[in-house]
Order: structure tokens, then sequence, then C-alpha cells
């Protein structure tokens, strides 16, 4: 059965600024939607700028799998809409935060810390896969290398994963916790550290590989329509 | 060194109830502060209805570890403190949250999901230790009974724990996670779910040994004036 | 592509014991193997008193999931059958334990513990579970409760597991963490505690899908041929 | 209560090799032992050509945290030994293990993995610290430099550590996960990486904090005399 996943990206970069727009001409989504080749996926896209930054619940509904990339406007979005977000998460969809997401108003909200972290502009990163045997790590080599990617190091004030997959190193002299699962409610979450906006990380097999992995594991396996309310009468015995 | 305890109650049921009245004429905040006699205590206690709930930031400076309780009043605490109090775990204040402040606004809010459960009134329970080795654990027995408690149930909708201490057995049928351990930033967190208003679940002496391991437990480490920012020169390799 | 199972199973109570031989004439792993219907599976068995156990390298290198049980026969394991299972495991071979299996030498030698518990015979039991979104869990109901069943209860001398999923609680006064994953090296685990010879639990449809659940996560993603030897050259930078 | 402390050291290089006896003329054990200057320790050493490696049933009775160096003497350990110290550690006793120790029997049989992983001589090493609010990465900077040590690399296989608390960078272009912890039975293990004969690692504040903290936190809390046999009877309710 096909996997329906919807690409939410802020789509501010790529208009405002002329060397993201050479790289990613139609926006970060679009990127990843055209390199997400597997047959099950059934795909669309959301933005921002369009009502409700296109995520009401009729979409969200159909959602299985939420990909999330923001950054320059994380404030812009709606706490309506983290809200609503964040209960579809809880109920069972699944959601894949990538780089600088790290700082939405969503990822925060589902991780209860401020997720602040060390960073800096272009350097040189391998990415080292530490629990090969994950679903999320499938086809991956032991490790692959970005020519140029954001440092990002840590202390990454996050809580302790569910499960550590990637390790970034930097040549610059870094570490950081790359690949991390999460669950919230029946909700699995991915966080992925690599999709610097000025460097063609989204044009990179390994890291679409990844994303597709991560697609796969995050899908919902037993939506519900609320979570669970009280039960005050004795279970019979 | 001593260790700076202050213990948060709403303090409603104990001045609303005649029944509650008579289990804790003082308050569960004064009955646990009596109850704790570690010579390396040093306990201050705070309520709803003073100032700023009496968590000012000269409080919590002096804090180390804070326990919180709470109910009815969950709503009424101010958001403002809430932030507070949360920015002070993350930077190392310990944190201890006791049964129905499995609702309180502090504890959903670092753990990013509902905290919802089950719940039904007057059972018995058994605690199991499935963790003998860890420090909150020490000098406790294999089990221990609550012939009075109300039964919490699974789903507990709680982000997995970093550890797993103790698990509820109830008479009326289920089981819950009643012992858990998360990391939150710098802060250290114990959820510990016995203590309805209604019994005299603070004068056992197990649940006493616990709360006071978790106090032992949850002091800081590495207490910071803030979260890392960024760090934007390269480390000298 | 199909999922390649092998069930093994000692196939001893089921031979010596006329009232489990009522339960499960042509043993506990045919019962499962006829049970499992999910048509993507391909599933051979393996017992015993088979020259070398049935579990040569030709059977284990066809095989991406092996299922065990135990209880009688421990001792009569070959080690050198169980050192064959324990490196196919960490190549990549996925393995569910089945209840008295927590005394295997294949388990006790992945875990590293004593792996003993508690146990009483016959009791009541209900099987709850706290990771609702977990692909093992896809399709269950919130608890299931088995009429009769050994009581497995804590302390369960495991490694915290990776994932804790099924907690069982029973009538007799005790809990039981009764479905944990772990991983080792690139290998999945399951242990799942319910399954004595003398019930009829693997006819209970809901013990059947955890096993068939358990069985598709459970199956190899990056099965390898030897563990990651030295490397002497630095990567190049 | 002072801690007993017992530092095992197979004491093969420092008698055989110049270079590495120039850098611990008195053993690595000795060094260690000198360093620990927290007076709530005592401290005795053992080494693996005493009578019984030195550790018999009596020391190890009174051994509260344990130490392991090993490398060129792994094969020699005897496996009674082995045993006897896996017995305690199950029954509470803290183990630290120490950089090549990561191949030793104890670890190997404890993790119930290969414990392999990448390596190369001479490198730069970073150790960053992920979990700042840890008992063990108590007054540790952010992260500490190591000129000359030996390059650890992933994949390390191990367990999912219960904790991860360092992670080493290194100028070649490795990571490691350098500073973990796992839980076995009752008793508390933390692995850490840097160490090589050659380098005077031990001779560093940073390192030797390390390994003060964590002998603080592996403490016994619950020491028994055996892991927990059958409990036939049924509870009463």
């Amino acid at each position: 059965m096909s996997i329906r996943v919807t690409i939410w990206n802020e789509f501010i970069h790529e208009k405002e600024s002329e060397s993201v727009k050479l790289v990613y001409p139609n926006g970060i989504h679009n990127e990843i939607a055209s390199s997400l080749t597997c047959s099950d996926f059934t795909i669309k896209t959301a933005t921002l700028d369009q009502p409700e930054h296109g995520l009401t619940n009729e979409v969200l509904n159909e959602t299985d799998v939420l990909i999330w990339w923001g950054h320059a406007g994380h404030d812009l979005v709606d706490d309506v809409v983290v809200e609503r977000v964040k209960d579809h998460v809880l109920r069972g969809m699944g959601l894949i935060v990538l780089h600088s997401a790290h700082f939405s108003k969503i990822f925060r909200s589902l991780m209860g810390t401020s997720c602040t972290l060390n960073w800096r502009d272009n350097d040189r990163e391998r990415v080292f896969c530490c629990n090969p045997g994950h679903p999320i790590a499938e086809g991956l080599p032991a490790y692959f290398e970005l020519e140029h990617e954001e440092m990002y190091g840590e202390f990454f004030d996050i809580p302790q994963p569910d499960e550590l997959i990637f390790i970034g190193w930097f040549k610059g002299g870094e570490v950081f916790r790359s690949g991390c699962t999460f669950t919230r409610g029946l909700g699995k979450i991915f966080y992925f550290q690599p999709g610097h906006e000025e460097y063609p990380t989204y044009k990179n097999e390994n890291i679409i590989k990844v994303i597709s992995n991560a697609i796969k594991w995050a899908k919902p396996r037993n939506r519900i329509s609320e979570i669970n309310g009280p039960n005050t009468k004795p279970l019979e015995i």
C-alpha cells in the first residue's frame, strides 16, 4: 500500500537568495519530491505561504509521513498549525525533521528542550553509521561524505534519542548526532542534520536514500483518532 | 554539600476537602518535607497561592531539586512560571514529578506528549522494581505494596523513558510504568506514580525512600547559566 | 520479497508429556508454522534431534529470521551451534526468542546477563501494550488476555531493552516486561514471554499477530559477511 | 563511606616495551592509582601475573568498582576468573573498561557482541560531551583534546548504550562513541575509549576526572549475594 508523503518547506531562501535559487530553482520541497523515486510513495508538497501553510486537517489526515524543512521562517508558522501537526504526530503520523528545522516550533515542542547546537558555515562532513542494522541505514555505506555542508556541532540539546543512527564528523573539528530517532505518542520522528540550502545536499544519492528509508520506517502502524481517555471501570478479573 | 530541595504543591484539595484534610492536615508539601529526614537536604516549600506561585528566579536559583505535586489547579499555573521552571530544568535543576502532576503544564511541556493515561479510584497496588541497581532503587525491596492507591494504567503517553525503574501492578487488572527517568537539557527528571491525595501514600516509608533517593540522583552536576549558543569560529586544528 | 523464517523447537515436551501432546500434537514449531499465514513468509522448521540441531550454516544463510523455543533441553544444545547462531545474528539475522527460551544459551550469550526471573505455574495474564506505535504492536488491541499462562515475574535480569512494547499483568500479583527488543551487532532480537507448552497460547490470534509482526520487524536490512575489521589507513581528508 | 577501587592491568607492555616503560614506568595501574586523589577512594591494584590474576572472590567481595585495562594478554585471562568477575558485576559491582579492553573477555561477555571497531595508530583526538548533565561529565568542559591517541572509529559493535556521554573526533576523519554506559544485572558499566599505552593519556587531568566521576557513578547501590531464583508461591492478594 502506498505511503502518502507531504513535504513541507518554508520556501523562503529559494525565492530571496540568488545563490540558493541556483541550487534549488524549484525549491527544496520539489527537489526532494522529484528525487524520491520509490514507487510506493504518493508525494505532495506544502509551503508556508499557502493558507494554513498548506497543512489543514484534510491534508494531514491524508498524510502518512510529513517532512519538514524550515529556517528563516520558524516564527512565521502559526501556533494553531503547530498544535495541529503535533496532534497528528501523537496519533501516529510520521515526521521527518531536516537540518535547520531543529529550531522549528514543531520539533522543539515535541522534544521539550531548547534544541540549540553549535554551528559554522561551510565545512566538509563525513556521515558515519553507528547502527548499520537499522531500517533507516539500509543500503547505506559505512560512511559517506558531503563536500560542502554547514557544520552542526555538539552539544545538541535534545532528549536522548531512542536510537542514534548517524554521527557526523566535520573537518573543522566537531562531531554531531546527525541521525536520531524519537517516539512521541504513536508517532515516529527522525531528525537528520544534513541539508543546508546553499549546497546540493538533496541531490546526493545517499541523502535521498536515508530520507526514503526514513519514510518507510516512520509510516503509521496504528493511527488513532484520539489518545486514550480515562477508563473508570475495573477490568473484569 | 547540602542539596537544596523545594517542594511545590498546588495545596488545593487539603484546604477544600475534609477527607483530604484528615490525611494531610498541613498539606502534602509539608508532609513530604517533614518525612525527608536526610541531613543532606535543605528543604523549602512553595504553593500555588503565593506570588509567582513561590517560584521566582531567586527561589529557583537556590533550588537544586524541585518536587512538583498538582492536580486540580494545573490550569491556574501561570505560563510565565512554567517557562521559568523549564528553563531552570534545561540548565540543570532536577525535577521530581509526582502522581497527578503527569498532567501538569511543566511535565507535558518537557515530555512533548499528551501524558494521558487510564485511571480509576481506589485499588490495591504493588510497586515492582525492574532496575534494582539504580540509585533510585537503593535500599528498596523487590516490591512493596500500597493498600490504597488510585489506579493509573497503560497506555501512558510519555516518550520512552531513559530508564524504567518501577512498574505498578493493580489488583483491578492493570499495569503502569510507575517510576521513569528522563533527561531534558542538563536536567534530570523523575516521574513517580503513587501519591493520591486521599490516601496516606506519603506516610509510607518506601515511598519516602524513593523520593529521597531521587533527590540525590537528580541534583545538578554541571548547572549552567545558559544553553550553548552558536560557535562560528572553526576550532583550531 | 519473501521473508525466510526458520522455527526452531527443542521438541521434547510434546513427545514426552501426554498433556502437552494433546495441546500441540505436531509440536510447537509446526503449530506456529501453520498459524503464520502471511503470504510473505517462507517457513521451515528445525529441531534439537536433527544433525547440528538442523542449524547448519547452509540453513542459517537462508534464514532471515530465526524463532527459538526451548526449555528442558537448553543444556543439550551444542556450543558450536550456539556460536554459529550468534555469529549470524551479529551479521544481521533476526532472532525471536519465545517464553522459556529466556534461559537458552543463545539468549543468555547475546544478553550478557543471567536472564533469571520469578515464575509460577498457571495464572491468568493480561498483556498490555505500552508502545502502540511500534511495528510489532500493529493491529493489536490496548491489551489482550490469556486465560492460562505460566507466570513470569520481575525482576527479569536482562539489559535495558532498546524498546519495551508489552508489559504482562498476572492475577497472582506480578508484572513482567513481556515484549522487549534488543539490537546485537546488525541483528534485531525480540523476546516475547507468553508460550507455556501446556496451554494453547500459540493458538491465540493476538499471539500469532505479535510473532508475525516481529518477523517483519526483525528481517535483516544490511546483512554482511563479516563484522568490520581494522582500518589502518587514514581516511583521506 | 569510602569506595573500594581495584585497578586491574595486564601489565605486559610496560615491562616489554622500552617506549611504553618510559611513559608508564610503574605500569598503567599504578599511574591511575596515584592520580585518583579523591579521598573517598580506597585503591588497590591487581595484575595478570598474580595468582588468579589477583582477582579472587575475597578481593572482588571487597571491591566496589573494578577498573580493567588489557590488550596483548586478553587470551591469557582464565575463563574461570572472567566468569567470577561477571558474576560480581551482575550482583552489583561496578566495572570501568578502558581503551583496548573493548576486546577483553569480560567486556565481550557482558556485551554479547563482537566489540570490533576500526583503528589506526597515533592521531589527534577531541572528546566531545553530548550528555553534560550526567554525573560522569561533572566538571568537564564542552570538549577536551588529546594530542596523541590511537584512533578508534565506528562502526563499534556494541549494544546500544544506556547513555552516550562522549563522542570522539579524530583528525584523520573518524568518529567514535568514546564514553558509553551499560547496565548488566545490578552492575553499572562504563566504557571509555582513550588510553593507548604509548601516550600519556592517563596523565591528562580531564581523563582522570572522567575516571574519578565514573567510579562514583558505578559504585554498587544494592549489591546482592545472588540473582533472584524462582518464586513458586503466589503473592498474597
